[in-house]
Protein backbone atom coordinates (compact mmCIF):
# COMPACT_ATOMS: atom_id res chain seq x y z
CA UNK A 1 0.00 0.00 0.00
CA UNK A 2 3.55 1.84 0.41
CA UNK A 3 3.12 1.45 -3.39
CA UNK A 4 0.33 3.96 -3.79
CA UNK A 5 1.95 7.23 -2.13
CA UNK A 6 4.91 6.36 -4.33
CA UNK A 7 2.71 6.88 -7.50
CA UNK A 8 1.46 9.76 -6.08
CA UNK A 9 2.53 13.70 -7.34
CA UNK A 10 1.81 16.55 -5.45
CA UNK A 11 1.53 19.61 -8.41
CA UNK A 12 1.54 23.00 -7.18
CA UNK A 13 0.65 25.74 -10.32
CA UNK A 14 1.71 28.92 -10.03
CA UNK A 15 2.12 29.49 -6.34
CA UNK A 16 3.97 32.96 -5.24
CA UNK A 17 5.27 32.76 -2.17
CA UNK A 18 8.45 30.63 -1.65
CA UNK A 19 7.67 29.57 2.01
CA UNK A 20 4.62 27.33 0.85
CA UNK A 21 6.98 25.30 -1.57
CA UNK A 22 9.21 24.92 1.58
CA UNK A 23 5.93 24.04 4.06
CA UNK A 24 4.58 21.59 1.25
CA UNK A 25 7.48 19.78 0.66
CA UNK A 26 8.35 18.84 4.52
CA UNK A 27 4.62 18.04 4.40
CA UNK A 28 5.15 15.84 2.11
CA UNK A 29 8.07 14.24 3.60
CA UNK A 30 6.36 13.59 6.59
CA UNK A 31 3.35 11.51 5.08
CA UNK A 32 5.92 9.73 2.89
CA UNK A 33 5.29 11.62 -0.44
CA UNK A 34 8.82 12.57 -2.39
CA UNK A 35 7.27 13.84 -6.27
CA UNK A 36 6.86 17.71 -5.90
CA UNK A 37 6.17 19.15 -9.47
CA UNK A 38 6.34 23.15 -9.63
CA UNK A 39 4.44 24.39 -12.49
CA UNK A 40 5.83 28.13 -12.98
CA UNK A 41 6.26 29.19 -9.43
CA UNK A 42 7.18 33.09 -8.70
CA UNK A 43 10.27 32.44 -6.76
CA UNK A 44 11.71 28.80 -5.90
CA UNK A 45 15.17 29.23 -4.91
CA UNK A 46 14.93 31.46 -1.56
CA UNK A 47 16.58 30.82 1.70
CA UNK A 48 12.93 30.67 2.87
CA UNK A 49 11.87 27.75 1.15
CA UNK A 50 14.99 25.89 2.53
CA UNK A 51 14.10 26.90 6.03
CA UNK A 52 10.61 25.84 6.06
CA UNK A 53 11.68 22.41 3.93
CA UNK A 54 13.05 21.63 7.56
CA UNK A 55 15.07 18.33 6.78
CA UNK A 56 13.00 17.51 3.48
CA UNK A 57 15.57 19.14 0.88
CA UNK A 58 15.34 16.00 -0.80
CA UNK A 59 12.13 16.45 -1.83
CA UNK A 60 13.27 20.20 -3.03
CA UNK A 61 15.89 19.10 -5.13
CA UNK A 62 14.29 15.99 -6.84
CA UNK A 63 11.32 18.54 -7.56
CA UNK A 64 10.51 18.58 -10.83
CA UNK A 65 9.92 21.93 -12.46
CA UNK A 66 7.40 22.73 -15.68
CA UNK A 67 6.07 25.48 -18.13
CA UNK A 68 2.61 24.24 -18.29
CA UNK A 69 0.28 22.06 -16.19
CA UNK A 70 -0.21 19.55 -19.09
CA UNK A 71 3.58 18.94 -18.91
CA UNK A 72 3.58 18.27 -15.38
CA UNK A 73 0.77 15.89 -15.67
CA UNK A 74 1.89 14.00 -18.89
CA UNK A 75 2.56 10.63 -17.18
CA UNK A 76 -0.11 10.62 -15.16
CA UNK A 77 -3.28 8.22 -15.27
CA UNK A 78 -5.08 10.39 -12.57
CA UNK A 79 -5.55 13.94 -11.64
CA UNK A 80 -7.15 15.14 -9.16
CA UNK A 81 -7.76 19.03 -9.10
CA UNK A 82 -8.19 20.67 -5.60
CA UNK A 83 -11.37 23.24 -4.95
CA UNK A 84 -11.74 26.03 -2.09
CA UNK A 85 -15.75 24.76 -2.07
CA UNK A 86 -17.41 21.70 -2.02
CA UNK A 87 -19.91 23.42 -4.44
CA UNK A 88 -18.12 24.87 -6.75
CA UNK A 89 -18.88 22.94 -10.17
CA UNK A 90 -21.18 20.10 -10.20
CA UNK A 91 -18.90 18.99 -13.03
CA UNK A 92 -16.79 16.79 -11.90
CA UNK A 93 -17.35 14.16 -9.25
CA UNK A 94 -16.27 15.42 -5.91
CA UNK A 95 -14.82 14.05 -2.72
CA UNK A 96 -13.61 15.47 0.34
CA UNK A 97 -10.34 14.40 1.51
CA UNK A 98 -10.65 11.74 3.11
CA UNK A 99 -12.33 9.99 0.34
CA UNK A 100 -9.75 11.30 -1.47
CA UNK A 101 -7.14 9.62 0.61
CA UNK A 102 -9.13 6.39 0.52
CA UNK A 103 -9.76 6.46 -3.83
CA UNK A 104 -5.70 7.41 -3.72
CA UNK A 105 -4.98 4.24 -2.02
CA UNK A 106 -7.46 1.77 -3.00
CA UNK A 107 -6.80 2.05 -6.76
CA UNK A 108 -5.94 -1.55 -7.99
CA UNK A 109 -3.68 -1.59 -9.85
CA UNK A 110 -2.28 1.54 -8.61
CA UNK A 111 -1.78 4.71 -10.99
CA UNK A 112 0.01 6.88 -11.39
CA UNK A 113 -2.41 9.90 -9.74
CA UNK A 114 -1.92 13.47 -9.51
CA UNK A 115 -3.34 16.16 -6.89
CA UNK A 116 -3.09 19.56 -8.27
CA UNK A 117 -2.78 23.10 -5.90
CA UNK A 118 -3.72 25.96 -7.14
CA UNK A 119 -2.46 29.63 -6.37
CA UNK A 120 -2.84 30.77 -2.62
CA UNK A 121 -5.38 33.65 -3.55
CA UNK A 122 -7.55 32.29 -6.55
CA UNK A 123 -7.08 27.95 -7.13
CA UNK A 124 -6.80 26.88 -9.80
CA UNK A 125 -8.85 28.26 -13.32
CA UNK A 126 -11.35 26.42 -14.90
CA UNK A 127 -9.33 25.62 -17.97
CA UNK A 128 -6.74 24.35 -15.55
CA UNK A 129 -9.65 22.41 -14.30
CA UNK A 130 -10.01 20.61 -16.90
CA UNK A 131 -7.06 18.45 -16.76
CA UNK A 132 -9.17 16.71 -13.63
CA UNK A 133 -11.00 13.95 -13.64
CA UNK A 134 -12.22 14.27 -10.37
CA UNK A 135 -12.00 17.44 -7.66
CA UNK A 136 -11.39 16.98 -3.60
CA UNK A 137 -11.87 19.60 -1.24
CA UNK A 138 -11.76 19.95 2.61
CA UNK A 139 -14.12 20.29 4.70
CA UNK A 140 -13.75 23.63 6.85
CA UNK A 141 -16.20 25.24 9.47
CA UNK A 142 -16.38 28.23 7.09
CA UNK A 143 -17.17 28.61 3.73
CA UNK A 144 -16.16 32.04 3.48
CA UNK A 145 -12.61 31.17 5.21
CA UNK A 146 -9.42 29.66 3.22
CA UNK A 147 -6.87 27.28 4.15
CA UNK A 148 -2.74 27.87 3.56
CA UNK A 149 -2.21 26.13 0.59
CA UNK A 150 0.70 24.21 2.18
CA UNK A 151 -2.07 23.28 5.32
CA UNK A 152 -3.95 22.02 2.45
CA UNK A 153 -0.99 19.68 1.21
CA UNK A 154 -0.88 18.66 4.50
CA UNK A 155 -3.93 17.57 5.12
CA UNK A 156 -4.48 15.67 1.87
CA UNK A 157 -1.10 13.98 2.31
CA UNK A 158 -1.81 12.96 6.17
CA UNK A 159 -5.35 11.37 4.47
CA UNK A 160 -3.53 9.34 2.14
CA UNK A 161 -1.27 8.04 4.28
CA UNK A 162 -3.65 7.39 7.08
CA UNK A 163 -5.67 5.09 4.34
CA UNK A 164 -2.54 3.74 3.63
CA UNK A 165 -1.80 2.54 6.70
CA UNK A 166 -5.13 1.23 7.68
CA UNK A 167 -4.26 -1.58 5.40
CA UNK A 168 -1.57 -2.34 7.72
CA UNK A 169 -1.96 -4.00 11.07
CA UNK A 170 -3.55 -0.87 13.37
CA UNK A 171 -1.34 0.50 15.53
CA UNK A 172 -3.00 1.39 18.81
CA UNK A 173 -6.60 0.90 19.70
CA UNK A 174 -8.52 4.11 21.63
CA UNK A 175 -5.51 2.93 24.15
CA UNK A 176 -7.37 2.05 27.68
CA UNK A 177 -4.66 0.53 29.34
CA UNK A 178 -0.62 0.07 27.98
CA UNK A 179 0.87 -0.43 30.88
CA UNK A 180 3.17 -3.29 31.06
CA UNK A 181 2.66 -3.92 34.94
CA UNK A 182 0.38 -6.55 36.08
CA UNK A 183 -2.54 -5.87 36.58
CA UNK A 184 -4.11 -6.16 40.11
CA UNK A 185 -5.96 -8.71 41.10
CA UNK A 186 -9.37 -9.46 42.56
CA UNK A 187 -7.54 -10.38 45.74
CA UNK A 188 -5.42 -7.33 45.81
CA UNK A 189 -7.93 -5.23 45.47
CA UNK A 190 -10.13 -6.35 48.26
CA UNK A 191 -7.41 -6.72 50.46
CA UNK A 192 -6.76 -2.96 49.43
CA UNK A 193 -10.39 -1.73 49.90
CA UNK A 194 -10.28 -3.84 53.73
CA UNK A 195 -7.26 -1.56 54.49
CA UNK A 196 -8.64 1.74 52.78
CA UNK A 197 -12.10 1.22 55.22
CA UNK A 198 -10.07 0.22 58.46
CA UNK A 199 -7.89 3.47 57.73
CA UNK A 200 -10.60 5.63 57.63
CA UNK A 201 -12.66 4.44 60.67
CA UNK A 202 -9.17 4.58 62.29
CA UNK A 203 -9.23 8.56 61.38
CA UNK A 204 -13.12 8.71 61.85
CA UNK A 205 -13.89 9.90 58.32
CA UNK A 206 -15.84 6.75 58.48
CA UNK A 207 -18.21 5.81 60.62
CA UNK A 208 -19.10 1.64 60.57
CA UNK A 209 -22.33 2.44 61.96
CA UNK A 210 -23.86 4.78 59.77
CA UNK A 211 -21.23 4.07 56.61
CA UNK A 212 -23.21 5.67 53.86
CA UNK A 213 -22.25 5.30 50.39
CA UNK A 214 -18.53 6.02 51.20
CA UNK A 215 -16.77 2.80 50.36
CA UNK A 216 -19.16 2.43 46.94
CA UNK A 217 -17.80 5.70 45.93
CA UNK A 218 -14.51 4.71 46.90
CA UNK A 219 -14.33 1.63 44.83
CA UNK A 220 -16.20 2.82 41.71
CA UNK A 221 -12.88 5.65 41.98
CA UNK A 222 -10.54 2.92 42.33
CA UNK A 223 -12.18 0.38 39.65
CA UNK A 224 -11.96 2.85 36.99
CA UNK A 225 -8.53 3.52 36.79
CA UNK A 226 -7.12 0.09 36.92
CA UNK A 227 -5.05 -0.49 39.32
CA UNK A 228 -1.78 -2.88 38.85
CA UNK A 229 -0.39 -4.67 41.83
CA UNK A 230 2.52 -2.29 42.59
CA UNK A 231 -0.09 0.79 42.34
CA UNK A 232 -2.25 -0.85 44.88
CA UNK A 233 1.35 -1.60 47.13
CA UNK A 234 1.85 2.04 47.06
CA UNK A 235 -1.82 3.17 48.03
CA UNK A 236 -1.53 0.61 50.83
CA UNK A 237 2.24 1.93 52.40
CA UNK A 238 0.50 5.30 52.29
CA UNK A 239 -2.05 3.78 54.33
CA UNK A 240 -0.24 2.16 56.43
CA UNK A 241 2.14 5.51 57.22
CA UNK A 242 -1.28 7.58 57.73
CA UNK A 243 -2.28 5.01 60.49
CA UNK A 244 1.70 4.99 61.95
CA UNK A 245 2.75 1.20 60.87
CA UNK A 246 4.16 -0.26 58.55
CA UNK A 247 2.98 -1.94 55.42
CA UNK A 248 4.86 -5.02 53.90
CA UNK A 249 3.74 -6.35 50.67
CA UNK A 250 2.85 -10.04 50.63
CA UNK A 251 4.37 -11.75 48.09
CA UNK A 252 1.65 -13.29 46.57
CA UNK B 1 -21.52 18.93 18.05
CA UNK B 2 -20.12 21.89 17.27
CA UNK B 3 -20.89 22.83 21.51
CA UNK B 4 -17.21 20.22 21.98
CA UNK B 5 -15.66 22.44 19.63
CA UNK B 6 -16.26 25.64 21.40
CA UNK B 7 -14.90 24.11 24.74
CA UNK B 8 -11.96 22.88 23.04
CA UNK B 9 -8.69 25.31 24.01
CA UNK B 10 -5.56 24.92 22.07
CA UNK B 11 -2.10 25.97 24.26
CA UNK B 12 1.20 26.64 22.51
CA UNK B 13 4.12 26.56 25.23
CA UNK B 14 7.04 28.80 24.86
CA UNK B 15 6.86 28.85 20.80
CA UNK B 16 9.77 30.30 19.37
CA UNK B 17 8.38 31.19 15.88
CA UNK B 18 5.55 34.15 15.86
CA UNK B 19 4.83 32.66 12.48
CA UNK B 20 3.90 29.58 13.73
CA UNK B 21 1.62 31.17 16.46
CA UNK B 22 -0.28 33.27 13.66
CA UNK B 23 -0.03 29.99 11.19
CA UNK B 24 -1.98 27.97 14.23
CA UNK B 25 -4.54 30.90 14.65
CA UNK B 26 -5.62 30.66 11.23
CA UNK B 27 -5.20 26.59 11.34
CA UNK B 28 -8.13 26.58 14.39
CA UNK B 29 -10.17 29.18 12.31
CA UNK B 30 -10.28 27.54 9.29
CA UNK B 31 -11.80 24.54 11.61
CA UNK B 32 -14.03 26.49 14.28
CA UNK B 33 -11.85 26.65 17.01
CA UNK B 34 -11.43 30.09 18.75
CA UNK B 35 -9.42 29.21 22.15
CA UNK B 36 -6.12 30.46 21.61
CA UNK B 37 -3.62 30.05 25.18
CA UNK B 38 -0.03 31.01 24.95
CA UNK B 39 2.58 30.34 27.63
CA UNK B 40 5.43 32.40 27.30
CA UNK B 41 5.55 32.69 23.85
CA UNK B 42 9.12 33.84 22.63
CA UNK B 43 7.78 36.96 20.72
CA UNK B 44 4.23 36.99 19.68
CA UNK B 45 3.38 40.42 18.26
CA UNK B 46 5.19 40.40 14.83
CA UNK B 47 4.39 41.03 11.45
CA UNK B 48 4.87 38.08 11.00
CA UNK B 49 2.64 36.37 13.10
CA UNK B 50 -0.27 38.71 11.61
CA UNK B 51 0.60 38.05 7.72
CA UNK B 52 0.04 34.46 9.09
CA UNK B 53 -2.94 34.35 10.58
CA UNK B 54 -4.40 35.82 7.22
CA UNK B 55 -7.93 37.05 8.46
CA UNK B 56 -7.61 34.98 12.08
CA UNK B 57 -7.00 38.06 13.73
CA UNK B 58 -9.99 37.85 15.85
CA UNK B 59 -8.31 34.43 17.55
CA UNK B 60 -4.88 36.52 18.21
CA UNK B 61 -6.63 39.36 19.21
CA UNK B 62 -8.75 37.15 21.94
CA UNK B 63 -5.65 34.62 22.69
CA UNK B 64 -4.95 34.42 26.15
CA UNK B 65 -1.08 34.64 27.92
CA UNK B 66 0.09 32.64 30.53
CA UNK B 67 3.10 32.63 32.88
CA UNK B 68 2.39 29.21 33.41
CA UNK B 69 1.08 25.57 32.10
CA UNK B 70 -0.98 24.75 34.94
CA UNK B 71 -1.87 28.27 35.13
CA UNK B 72 -2.77 27.91 31.34
CA UNK B 73 -4.73 25.02 32.71
CA UNK B 74 -6.77 25.90 35.63
CA UNK B 75 -10.27 25.50 34.19
CA UNK B 76 -9.68 22.52 31.75
CA UNK B 77 -11.12 19.38 33.17
CA UNK B 78 -9.70 17.01 30.51
CA UNK B 79 -6.16 17.90 29.19
CA UNK B 80 -4.42 16.25 26.03
CA UNK B 81 -1.12 16.28 25.57
CA UNK B 82 0.79 16.21 21.93
CA UNK B 83 3.87 13.79 21.61
CA UNK B 84 6.24 13.08 18.83
CA UNK B 85 6.05 9.54 18.90
CA UNK B 86 3.43 7.28 19.58
CA UNK B 87 6.17 5.25 21.94
CA UNK B 88 7.54 8.20 23.59
CA UNK B 89 5.88 6.28 27.00
CA UNK B 90 3.56 3.63 27.86
CA UNK B 91 2.86 5.73 31.22
CA UNK B 92 -0.41 7.45 29.67
CA UNK B 93 -3.06 6.41 27.45
CA UNK B 94 -2.12 7.12 23.40
CA UNK B 95 -4.11 8.73 21.00
CA UNK B 96 -3.80 8.85 17.76
CA UNK B 97 -5.11 12.41 15.73
CA UNK B 98 -8.37 10.60 14.60
CA UNK B 99 -9.33 9.04 18.00
CA UNK B 100 -8.49 12.18 19.43
CA UNK B 101 -10.83 14.14 17.14
CA UNK B 102 -13.31 11.53 18.09
CA UNK B 103 -12.57 11.27 21.74
CA UNK B 104 -12.97 15.10 22.25
CA UNK B 105 -16.38 15.36 20.35
CA UNK B 106 -18.05 12.37 22.22
CA UNK B 107 -17.58 13.12 25.62
CA UNK B 108 -21.08 14.00 27.08
CA UNK B 109 -21.26 16.63 28.53
CA UNK B 110 -18.98 17.95 26.75
CA UNK B 111 -15.91 18.98 28.81
CA UNK B 112 -13.83 21.85 29.18
CA UNK B 113 -10.62 20.00 27.12
CA UNK B 114 -7.26 21.77 26.17
CA UNK B 115 -5.12 20.30 23.44
CA UNK B 116 -1.46 20.93 24.65
CA UNK B 117 1.62 21.64 21.95
CA UNK B 118 4.96 21.92 22.84
CA UNK B 119 8.72 23.56 21.90
CA UNK B 120 9.14 23.06 18.03
CA UNK B 121 12.01 21.95 18.23
CA UNK B 122 12.06 19.53 22.12
CA UNK B 123 8.24 19.21 22.47
CA UNK B 124 6.70 19.46 26.31
CA UNK B 125 9.22 18.38 29.31
CA UNK B 126 8.12 15.32 31.14
CA UNK B 127 7.03 17.81 33.89
CA UNK B 128 4.30 19.40 31.36
CA UNK B 129 3.46 15.95 30.57
CA UNK B 130 2.54 15.45 34.04
CA UNK B 131 -0.55 17.87 33.28
CA UNK B 132 -1.86 15.60 30.61
CA UNK B 133 -4.37 12.77 31.04
CA UNK B 134 -3.53 11.18 27.80
CA UNK B 135 -1.14 11.82 24.78
CA UNK B 136 -1.74 12.57 21.20
CA UNK B 137 0.33 11.45 18.24
CA UNK B 138 -0.30 11.97 14.67
CA UNK B 139 1.18 9.38 12.52
CA UNK B 140 3.69 9.64 10.03
CA UNK B 141 5.62 7.49 7.55
CA UNK B 142 8.70 8.59 8.92
CA UNK B 143 9.36 8.34 12.83
CA UNK B 144 11.93 10.43 13.19
CA UNK B 145 11.01 13.38 11.29
CA UNK B 146 9.16 15.99 12.43
CA UNK B 147 5.65 18.25 11.44
CA UNK B 148 5.87 21.54 11.59
CA UNK B 149 3.69 22.78 14.84
CA UNK B 150 1.23 24.47 13.01
CA UNK B 151 0.78 21.97 10.58
CA UNK B 152 0.22 19.35 13.64
CA UNK B 153 -2.20 21.86 14.83
CA UNK B 154 -4.05 22.12 11.79
CA UNK B 155 -4.50 17.87 11.27
CA UNK B 156 -5.64 17.95 14.77
CA UNK B 157 -7.81 20.39 14.72
CA UNK B 158 -9.43 19.10 11.31
CA UNK B 159 -9.71 15.76 13.27
CA UNK B 160 -11.89 17.60 15.70
CA UNK B 161 -13.52 19.22 12.91
CA UNK B 162 -14.35 15.94 11.13
CA UNK B 163 -15.53 14.00 14.06
CA UNK B 164 -18.20 17.26 14.72
CA UNK B 165 -19.29 16.68 10.96
CA UNK B 166 -20.13 13.03 11.53
CA UNK B 167 -21.75 13.55 14.63
CA UNK B 168 -21.55 9.82 15.40
CA UNK B 169 -21.73 9.03 18.94
CA UNK B 170 -18.14 7.69 19.28
CA UNK B 171 -18.09 5.19 21.85
CA UNK B 172 -14.34 5.16 21.44
CA UNK B 173 -12.10 7.49 23.56
CA UNK B 174 -9.81 6.81 26.58
CA UNK B 175 -11.85 5.57 29.76
CA UNK B 176 -15.40 5.54 28.82
CA UNK B 177 -16.79 8.18 31.25
CA UNK B 178 -20.85 7.51 31.98
CA UNK B 179 -20.42 10.11 35.05
CA UNK B 180 -22.39 12.65 35.03
CA UNK B 181 -20.62 14.65 37.84
CA UNK B 182 -19.02 17.82 36.78
CA UNK B 183 -15.26 16.74 36.63
CA UNK B 184 -11.95 17.97 38.12
CA UNK B 185 -10.58 20.94 37.07
CA UNK B 186 -6.31 21.22 36.45
CA UNK B 187 -6.92 23.98 39.75
CA UNK B 188 -8.62 21.05 41.59
CA UNK B 189 -6.17 18.52 40.88
CA UNK B 190 -3.15 20.53 41.65
CA UNK B 191 -4.83 21.27 44.96
CA UNK B 192 -5.21 17.80 45.50
CA UNK B 193 -1.99 16.53 44.63
CA UNK B 194 -0.39 19.46 46.45
CA UNK B 195 -2.92 17.92 49.52
CA UNK B 196 -1.71 14.50 48.92
CA UNK B 197 1.77 15.42 49.42
CA UNK B 198 2.17 17.37 52.11
CA UNK B 199 0.02 15.02 54.03
CA UNK B 200 2.06 12.18 52.81
CA UNK B 201 5.38 13.95 54.03
CA UNK B 202 3.42 14.65 57.77
CA UNK B 203 3.74 11.25 57.78
CA UNK B 204 7.01 10.84 56.39
CA UNK B 205 6.24 8.51 54.04
CA UNK B 206 7.27 11.17 51.38
CA UNK B 207 10.78 12.65 51.70
CA UNK B 208 10.61 15.66 49.97
CA UNK B 209 14.34 15.60 50.07
CA UNK B 210 14.85 12.19 48.22
CA UNK B 211 10.92 12.46 46.72
CA UNK B 212 11.77 9.71 43.95
CA UNK B 213 9.11 9.27 41.99
CA UNK B 214 6.33 8.72 44.23
CA UNK B 215 4.19 12.05 43.28
CA UNK B 216 4.74 11.48 39.81
CA UNK B 217 3.25 7.50 39.73
CA UNK B 218 0.20 8.71 41.99
CA UNK B 219 -0.29 11.85 39.36
CA UNK B 220 -0.32 8.81 36.73
CA UNK B 221 -2.64 7.05 38.55
CA UNK B 222 -5.29 9.47 39.61
CA UNK B 223 -4.67 11.19 36.63
CA UNK B 224 -6.56 8.16 34.63
CA UNK B 225 -9.38 7.94 36.55
CA UNK B 226 -10.46 11.10 35.81
CA UNK B 227 -11.25 12.46 39.01
CA UNK B 228 -14.85 14.38 39.50
CA UNK B 229 -14.82 17.43 41.61
CA UNK B 230 -17.12 15.92 44.36
CA UNK B 231 -14.74 12.54 44.76
CA UNK B 232 -12.10 15.43 45.09
CA UNK B 233 -13.65 16.11 48.01
CA UNK B 234 -13.86 13.25 49.36
CA UNK B 235 -10.37 12.26 48.88
CA UNK B 236 -9.24 15.57 50.46
CA UNK B 237 -11.84 15.13 53.30
CA UNK B 238 -9.77 11.36 53.83
CA UNK B 239 -6.54 13.28 54.14
CA UNK B 240 -7.60 16.20 56.40
CA UNK B 241 -9.17 13.38 58.45
CA UNK B 242 -5.37 11.37 58.19
CA UNK B 243 -3.85 15.00 59.03
CA UNK B 244 -5.97 15.29 61.85
CA UNK B 245 -7.90 18.33 60.08
CA UNK B 246 -11.17 19.36 58.53
CA UNK B 247 -11.28 19.73 55.25
CA UNK B 248 -13.95 22.40 53.96
CA UNK B 249 -14.30 22.56 50.10
CA UNK B 250 -14.29 25.97 48.65
CA UNK B 251 -17.35 26.71 46.57
CA UNK B 252 -16.85 27.48 43.02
Amino acid sequence: MQHALEQLAIVMVHTSHPGNIGSAARAMKTMGLHDLRLVCPTRFNSPETRALASGADDILEQAQHFDTLPAALADRQRVIGTSARAERSLRWPQMNARQCGEFVVSQSPPQKTAIVFGRERTGLTNKELEYCQSLVHIPMAFDFFSLNIAAAIQIVCYECMMSARTQIPAEAGPAPDTRQEPAATTENLESFYQHLEQALIDVRYLDPDNPRLLMRRLRRLFGRTLLSQSEINILRGMLSAFQGRKFTSRSS
